[in-house]
């Protein structure tokens, strides 16, 4: 019989659950909301068994937001171990669901597992470095480094990086409860929210609100750039369904760098240097099924 | 006859030149000033060609500044491509020592070699994802992630990342000719020479210039930790020769991180995660010989 994985998105404000293989193979998809992690947990616990295949599931894959255990010689492995959001830091999310659905189960960030479907199926088929970053309830990056998921000590948590803040232009002190004015205090959709005073999706496409955007992002993808040299960068995430802020944050991605880094990818061609997923809003949950075929092999 | 081999140093101060396999076997050493590329690089090959045993080399490595390009399948492979050191730009580096000494001749960044000796006899030895930064003349990131050195589209060029200028208590505008105030150009050696009016190293260890040069050298591990989660960073070059730099920075990291990381290496043991070169000065040069021992296999 074929193996079929499930796969977990575990995101800061939506749960995306899926049972497939890959993306021209997916047979039941489900999202809910975020809320506390006994209620939502269960909830896509109850998915997987309610699926007539459950019990044919070879290994379930979680992408989860964090900073969570990815150490598989950890004690706390397949924990979220800390978590700006309220009541799900110290939970141990893999244990729960291997526990009652009886399968292997595997865990990485959000990111990671969307890099690896992007990798395996989407916009960086055939590259070997590259960064995914999204941008919506919180900013997150992971990628691919040398061919393997970036991991190391914890695991990458690229949102929390400092960048200048333009206080001439924008007196919003920032909103991460740990470090106030990172890129993600500065740019995830709360610091939107709170700087304009509206859901972000509500401000309209000419807006200032998005040069601003443009300007934090393109410094932290300099930052990115700089550090990690990636062949490719894919922004995702609901902020980055702000298509106009593409082509604003790629010209000032090239303004910051100012010539420095002579690559063409970047100097010529950065329209296809910096891209939305080729798998979509997909990424995370085929990411998440790529997971778990992946670890179970 | 066993293999013997050739290391060159070319930073943007100094140029080192060694023959040799290990720490425990180095043979000749020389060291002199970076003029203009032909003065400079002719000097390395009339060390290698007055050594007696020059004839004996396998191969020659090179661990320079640059931006260099380091990707084997490029037509300007082994060259300095763009330098912000006037006159090195677009230099064959790699085809003048490899025409004029007749042996295979391979070249990285100098920080990725120096990262490749620590990773083989210095302070990075067993971990497999890390990072060396050297801060002198310039400011250079590299390392190793998933156990090879990083590269990606060109390599990293980590001290071009932004950080918070603190303009109340820094008015300098930054010295970098690319980018003004990134991280390069607010604490590298010239950017202190500049503030201050007086060569760094004739600055006392209790003076302003270190608590200020700390805030920065940490806001940039930040980034780094947050992009890459090493499992430890390693700090080099000529102002950190510095020691009083050290304590300021870990508690700086510890203070910017504010414990949302919650590793151990981070949170408590942190002066064994931010370090000096295990292999001191010599990082470089002994970088050079394994990254050509490495190559020529």
């Amino acid at each position: 019989m074929d193996k079929l994985y499930g796969g977990i998105e575990a995101g800061g404000t939506w749960f995306v659950c899926a049972v497939g293989t890959d993306p021209d193979n997916l047979s039941a998809e489900t999202r809910f909301r975020t809320t506390t992690p006994l209620a939502t947990i269960k909830k896509a616990i109850n998915f997987f068994q309610k699926q007539a295949r459950s019990e044919a599931l070879t290994a379930i894959g979680i992408g989860s937001f964090g900073p969570v255990d990815i150490n598989p010689a950890s004690p706390k492995h397949g924990h979220i171990i800390i978590s700006p959001k309220p009541g799900w830091g110290n939970t141990d999310f893999a244990g729960m669901v291997r526990k009652a659905l009886k399968v292997p189960v595997f865990l990485n960030t959000d990111v990671n597992v969307a890099a690896l479907a992007e990798y395996r199926w989407g916009a960086a088929q055939g590259l070997d470095t590259f960064i995914y970053l999204t941008v919506g309830t919180g900013i997150g990056g992971g990628g691919i480094v040398n061919g393997q998921l970036m991991g190391g000590l914890i695991h990458p948590e690229m949102g929390h990086i400092r960048v200048p803040h333009d206080w001439n232009r924008d007196p919003f002190t920032g909103c991460c409860p740990f470090h106030e004015d990172c890129l993600e205090g500065l740019a995830a959709a709360p610091a939107l929210a709170q700087r304009w005073g509206q859901p972000p999706e509500t401000l309209p496409a000419d807006h200032q609100a998005w040069q601003l955007e443009a300007h934090y992002l393109a410094l932290g993808l300099n930052n990115l750039i700089c550090t990690l040299s990636p062949q490719r960068i894919i922004l995702g995430g609901g902020v980055m369904q702000q298509s106009q802020l593409f082509p604003m944050v790629r010209k000032m991605v090239q303004q910051i760098l100012n010539e420095y880094l002579p690559a063409p990818e970047i100097v010529t061609d950065i329209d296809s240097y910096i891209v939305p997923p080729g798998l979509g809003r997909r990424a995370g949950v085929l990411g998440a099924i790529a997971l778990a075929a992946e670890s179970e092999q």
